[in-house]
């Protein structure tokens, strides 16, 4: 009885995890790990499309490219990913010898790269798969094992060159993928410590009081307000202070960037704020470069641009794409693209972490590429574009059992034109001219 | 006293371990986890001239490439290396949930792909890590995560069709790398099979009685002999039998591939078991397509290749460099490049364990990629080969602090050409065309 209850609550899991059926009663059911997927030819076709148009880009700013390992030791996670961050480890099991954990993303593995190989300068790009124990919802792309595609620079330069050259590789990435309108939103981290000092919030709140000021591209002001006071501990009077400072572009539409820098500058509290007046000197410097490298037009100042990870100290940015890609929708007749799509900033004390005597300033983009990947597939589908998953243009054809055979004692074989779908039969000395002919139309 | 004796083991373990220095007490050593490695920019640029070579043969050959989860189910791994393989699988923690696995080869990843996907007939490639606790021998370049590289052939096609294209890619990817002479050995299972049946064998001892016979390309046949009647139990007359079956080739050396097969089956005993003789029937089968594919001149019968796997069930081969590239040794002065580089051989059950009812026969190739990113590392160094990580060839210099922004109001830029490392001063508006006409150059 126990045994019929067991099998009945394991047949309902295997229909809700989505698997095949088991071949045989006791037989484990066939699937991939929960929050991974295969990629059969035709994604990888896809990946590969997108992953050219990123490399090609890397390549011609004079980028290398690394790999680490999959897992690091323990130690060398922990504490860079938060509190939140850091319950979402995959660990390894104990077999002896050293505690490993998969890599959660590909930047403290470049820090560590970096400060364990002395490195102090490296433009580099790293593509490669992360692990996060999160909810998978993978039918929006969001799964455990993803791919991350990252750019950095690291080393010390004229103050905002490196982050104009990540915004310029933003703006080339995603001008080559053809998505349609693109928004890279910029922020600076001094920005919000002076706004969060000026409403007298403390550093304890910060962490969370960005998580509720994030969400404002999704939600109504009035819902992240009451967020603010009822969980996140502001006042009322702080929360309407801090909206009024994050909403600043929201509220003057109108206003153009440095616009909306200067006007807010006009603030006594914020203008009086050491922090707060470095990271707009900054900003204005990095739109300078902007123009120069002419990016300006899809980058905009926004205030409420905060980002979720710990270890940003300078200028923010992310792209977002935002309105569906027209006519692409999901499964669900949802429309498709919406949000960000890339996302990074600077990040000066990082590598310090691991070589206090040798810290590396870095900054840097990442591209997330399971979005795009989904983007690209929908649209793909939307114009019912044809992949071509092997590259093959005219092949040998032997439709028969021992043809090829009798073909070879003949001296002749069958061509078909993969396109055409057209077969013809050629004596094996014409084969390199004819091979070459057609190829060649 | 404890702890500094404590201290004194942890300060050994580190030097033994090669990691580098920790930067303070108590704080962890900074290293990769053991038998890993980070690829830095100069190994990423051989690993992908010689990857390059790789996946061009595969497509040409109209291959398809996918990519599987870095962990499977505990239960998709069970069972598949035997019991030595089977102890070197790394296992992550249980942490809630399924319990996985991580990838010990992708030819079980290939096979579970297969059965879940119904896919019952395919071309593919697949080029990724894969994880063994192995004891590293990292100067050898032996790691515990280490890349393999695999084309596989799936589907029921004309006998040694599939065989003899995995022969042809073996070859050509090796004519390719240059890394002069190679032999491709080649034998079959059920040949082996005849050949313990009629020494009188049976199938519990075939395991390691192959093993044993595996090490004749670099033992001398009287260690290997000893080591069949002390450790594998056969008796001397069965070992002497076996030695002149797999000692074949060595023993008449003027018999070319075809007469080494006629000359066997003069042997009454092997040519009146059936399974010796659908094997050589078999390999002469191959060895036509293999004139007619042009690849007969590096095939190399050679009946004491056994190789380790318990999947195979048709032809295994196995590409060798016998000796080591002329001039190129690795830093204890060795010769580099000798053994194997490449192996591979019909599994034509492995799909049939994960679904029984819908087994799909298969055969493929696996190349010993970090071996051979070694030989290719060896011999540039060897030829002072100069590597190129990034590919800039004329980059815009801006050598002094602020000098950018000064030359930005001027509207001119300094280039510097990567090659000859000669300056030039270019106004704004001339940029594109001075550029194009040095590039052309």
């Amino acid at each position: 009885e126990k045994v019929a209850a067991m099998n009945a609550k394991k047949a309902l899991q295997k229909k809700l995890e989505g698997g095949d059926e088991a071949e045989k009663p006791g037989k484990f059911v066939l699937k991939c790990p929960k929050g991974t997927r295969d990629y059969g030819a035709k994604a990888m076709a896809v990946r590969e499309s997108v992953l050219k148009i990123m490399t090609d880009t890397f390549k011609r700013h004079g980028a290398e490219t690394i790999e680490t390992p999959v897992f690091e030791l323990r130690d060398v996670l922990l504490g860079k990913y938060g509190e939140e961050g850091g319950k979402l480890v995959y660990d390894l099991q104990d077999q002896g010898g050293e505690l490993l954990s998969m890599r959660y993303d590909l930047t403290v593995p470049f820090a560590r790269f970096l400060a364990m190989n002395k490195v102090s300068a490296m433009k580099r790009y790293h593509i490669a798969r992360v692990y996060r124990r999160d909810q998978p919802v993978m039918t929006r792309g969001r799964y455990r094992e993803f791919y991350q595609c990252d750019f950095d620079i690291a080393g010390t330069y004229d103050s905002m060159i490196p982050e104009a050259e990540c915004l310029k590789i933003m703006d080339e990435v995603l001008d080559a993928l053809d998505l349609g309108e693109y928004t890279i939103k910029l922020n600076h981290r001094l920005m919000l410590d002076g706004m969060f000092a000026v409403i007298g919030s403390d550093d304890s709140q910060f962490k969370s009081v960005c998580a509720s000021v994030d969400k404002l591209d999704k939600e109504p002001w009035e819902k992240v307000e009451k967020e603010l006071i009822n969980e996140r501990g502001l006042t009322p009077d702080a929360a309407a202070r801090l909206g009024s400072f994050v909403r600043f572009r929201e509220l003057n539409p109108d206003l153009d960037n440095v616009a909306v820098l200067d006007q807010m500058m006009l603030i006594p509290e914020l203008a009086a704020n050491a922090k707060f007046k470095k990271g707009v000197e900054e900003i204005k410097l990095l739109l300078t470069y902007c123009t120069a490298f002419g990016v300006s037009n899809a980058v905009r100042v926004e205030p409420s641009l905060a980002r979720g990870l710990d270890y940003y100290t300078g200028s923010i940015y992310e792209a977002v794409i935002p309105n569906g890609l027209p006519g692409v929708a999901d499964d669900e007749g949802q429309p498709v693209g919406v949000g960000s799509v890339a996302g990074g900033g600077r990040y000066d004390g990082l590598v310090g972490m691991f070589a206090a005597k040798a810290n590396v300033p870095c900054c840097g983009v990442s591209f997330g590429i399971e979005r795009l990947f989904a983007i690209i597939e929908a649209k793909n589908t939307a114009e019912q574009a044809a992949i071509r998953t092997s590259s093959t243009q005219v092949f040998v054809a032997s439709a028969q059992k021992n043809l090829l055979q009798q073909e070879l004692k003949d001296g002749v074989v069958k061509l078909r034109n993969t396109q055409s779908r057209e077969e013809t039969t050629v004596k094996l000395d014409e084969l390199e001219s004819t091979l070459t002919r057609m190829l060649a139309a």
